[in-house]
Order: structure tokens, then C-alpha cells, then sequence
């Protein structure tokens, strides 16, 4: 299967491709625990002398009263602690559908999730056959934009996806939902790449008041952005193998030479 | 471009299918918020009677102090309320490897995140290399699996596969976490079509001592179950289109008649 030149060593380019993936989970791994450790250390300790405080400021609350306030904020229903009367939950109608969509994305913010039997096998069969539809939908309008092949056009679309898809929306969420600069980025790559954490999620802090302009603006973005972010993985996928292909014609040659 | 019938209305396919698109999604918004609203519903009324209860039970405890003991809760460092001691914080070398991984894999269950801005643009770039190298790489290992080709032997893969993938995680996470069937292959589903909401995940209760063999079961099935799911998502988008192809055929025929 493999023609090797005597005296070297064959390796499968799958085990190469997996040692480079392996590699780089491993490094980012890394990155991540050095960058993120000591602040979470000092998290820790915060959050531990926070608790101490807490305890001596309210002589009544136990350790077991700490636990039970801390689990009423634990359930993830929408409810707001701070204002004393209640929206209707978080399932609403509205709610419910941008629920659904960003489970066909594949997205899953997971600010909130079904709690019930039913609600979860639900989502199980509508994900199976809503996943596909989303890809089909999403190469649809891929391929149509597709039509700028020229390189400076290609160079023109990216710069205008960018400006569209990233610099605008952070504009609009900095001024909406009072975050940084970097936190809005952060939440817009988080969101079009489809990681979706849910530790930034727009138009759901439920102490604030949003525009009626503002879900179908962030549903558009989201859907639009989605397929131009998919096209320019789709590109550096291709890129990737064009350079595979250039390096294995190149290794050809020097083998016939 | 679209050759019709004298006296008939031409939709472009593409119409079509984003309207067949908005449908299955308000549908499921709709399923979803009958399913959930009700028991949405009670658990809200459920926490503000606890809430009243735990503010009559603690006499100390005003709205200010209900809010900062929510607050400590509320930021995800791995610490666990229960343990007077604390473990060293969630971003050890192991965790953040894994918090690697769910980057790359999109999966992204966010019950941890990178919460400096560093951390943040990290996440970024690391994801925009990372995500590309783990669909080449889940592609290589789909083809591998592709050369069963006929019908009953891709029966039996599949069989194969749900019970490698699903039945058997299943028993295993039953018996590690204390879910219920239900919850358990909800976790699978949802962790393997990178959905990720968060709600359930395996590995990570701080006041639970997993075995070590753990942690690398879950990474592997993660791995070879996407690689599977990835295969079985794109049959069915195949199938999809070899349907479309079809009616189109017989569209065509009708036509000529
Ligand atoms: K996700
Ligand atoms: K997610």
C-alpha cells in the first residue's frame, strides 16, 4: 500500500495527522492552564474568603443554609433573584424557538436546557433529523456565494464578512449588553464557530430591556454568519490539502530524481 | 435559469427549503415550550416558595445576602460548596487538555471557561487552526470506515456502533454519575453531535472520586463516536439528496408526458 525508498521508515499520514492533532490538543491544554490557572486560583481563594465573609456577615446561615440558597440559583429557569416579582419562566414561546435554533446550529448555549423526560427525547429526534437540515440549508447558501472566485474578490468578500459578521455586531452587543471589546468578540467567534460556551449569551440577561429589533437581528446574524464562516473553514480545509498534495508531488520528484 | 410549465408559479428550490427550514424550527420552539413551559412554570413557583422559605428559615438573610451567596455560586471554578477544603481550582493540566479537545471538537460544554481576556483571544486562534484540523482528521478515520459498502454490512455497522457509542456509555455513565437511563443517553446524543449544553457532564462533579481509566474512555469514545455520528449524519444528508434527485427525475418525466 505504502511505497517507501530502502532504508527509511514508513509511517501511515493518518498516524502523522493524528500525533499533529494529539499535539495540538495537548498544547493548547497547556496554554490554557497557564493562562487560566493562577486566576483561577486566585478565583478560589476569592470566592473562599467571599463564603467566610458571608458566613460571619449572617450569623444565622449555616453551612447547609449556603448550600440550599446556592442550589435555588443553581436550577437554570431564567428566574432573576433580584427582582422580587417573576417573568413567566424562561419557556416562552420566543424563548422556545431560539431554543430550537440553536440546537439545529448545533450551538447549544445551554444557558438553558429541557428538564423533562419528554423535553430531552425530544430533543434527541428533532436534533437528528434538524442537524442534517441545517448543513443542507447551510451549503445551499454557501455554494451561492461561491460565485466570487477570483482571488482580490475572495480578498473583498473575507474583509466584508468580517466587518459585517464581527466588527458591527460588536458594536451593537458593546452598547446592548455592556460588554468589552474582547468579550463581544470572544462571543461572536464562540457563537458563529458553533462552540457556543453560554458563558456570554446576548439578549438573555434577564435584568435588562432589549429593543424588538434585537432577537430577529442576532437570529439573522447568526444564520448568515454561520455560512460564511463555514465557507472560509471550508477554504482553509482546501488549503490545507492543496499544500498536502503540493508536498506529496514534491516528495515524488525527489524520489524519481 | 428555472424552466417551468406555461401557467404554473416557479419557486426556486431554494425558497423552499428555507421555508421547509423556519417550519421545523418554529415546530420544534412549539414543542418545546408546550413540553417545558408547564414544568417551567412550577419550578419557578417552586424556587420562590423555597426562596421565601429560606429567607424566613435564615431571619439574617436579607435580599442583598441572598443575592451574594447566589453570586459565589454563580462563577464556574470547579469549587464545590459541600468540601470545606478546596481542590486546586478547575484549570489543572488534565481539565484543560479536555477544555482543549471540546474547543477543537466544537462540542463546548462551557461548565468552564477561559474567563481572562488572554485566555479568551487564545481561545480564538486556537479554535480557528484547531477546529479545520479535527474535521481532516475525523474525514481520514469516516473514509477508513467507508469501505463497507453493501447495505447489510452497513446495517450491521450501525448496529455496531449504536451499541459501542450509545448502549454501552450508557451502563457506564448509569453507573459512575447516578443518571438515569434517560439522562445518560441524552448525554451521549447531545455530547456527540457537539450540540454541548452543558447540563450533564461526565467527569467533572467535585464531590465524586472517578476511577482513572475514566477520563481516557471518555476522551476515546468522544473521538471514534463523533468520527461515527460524522458518518452517519452525512448518509442521511446523502440519502436526502438521492430523494431530491429522484423527484426531480420523475418532476421531469411527468413533464415530458
Ligand atoms: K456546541
Ligand atoms: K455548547
Amino acid at each position: 500500500l505504502y511505497k517507501c525508498r530502502p532504508f527509511t521508515i514508513c509511517i501511515p499520514s493518518i498516524l502523522v495527522l493524528g500525533f499533529v492533532y494529539v499535539a495540538y490538543v495537548l498544547i493548547g491544554g497547556v496554554v490554557f492552564w497557564k493562562l487560566e490557572g493562577d486566576l483561577g486560583m486566585k478565583d478560589v481563594s476569592y470566592l473562599l474568603e467571599k463564603k467566610e465573609r458571608l458566613l460571619s456577615t449572617y450569623p444565622c446561615l449555616n453551612q447547609a443554609g449556603l448550600e440550599a440558597v446556592a442550589q435555588v440559583r443553581n436550577k437554570n429557569v431564567g428566574l432573576s433573584l433580584k427582582r422580587n416579582y417573576t417573568a413567566d419562566g424562561f419557556w416562552k414561546f420566543t424563548s422556545s424557538a431560539v431554543f430550537a435554533a440553536t440546537v439545529v446550529t448545533t450551538i447549544g448555549y445551554g444557558n438553558i436546557c429541557p428538564s423533562t423526560t419528554g423535553g430531552q427525547i425530544f430533543c434527541v429526534f428533532f436534533a437528528l433529523f434538524g442537524i442534517p437540515l441545517n448543513i443542507v440549508v447551510l451549503n445551499r447558501v454557501g455554494k451561492k456565494r461561491l460565485t466570487c472566485t477570483r482571488f482580490f474578490i475572495h480578498f473583498v468578500c473575507y474583509i466584508c464578512g468580517v466587518v459585517l459578521f464581527f466588527i458591527m455586531p460588536m458594536i451593537v452587543f458593546k452598547q446592548q449588553e455592556d460588554w468589552t471589546h474582547a468579550e463581544a468578540i470572544y462571543y461572536c467567534f464562540i457563537s458563529l464557530s458553533t462552540i457556543g460556551f453560554g458563558d456570554f449569551v446576548a439578549d438573555s440577561n434577564p435584568d435588562k430591556y432589549y429593543p424588538d429589533w434585537y432577537s430577529f437581528l442576532i437570529a439573522s446574524w447568526i444564520f448568515f454568519g454561520m455560512a460564511w464562516l463555514a465557507l472560509v473553514i471550508n477554504h482553509s480545509i482546501e488549503i490545507l490539502e492543496r499544500l498536502n498534495n503540493y508536498f506529496k508531488k514534491q516528495f515524488k520528484k525527489n524520489d524519481n530524481q
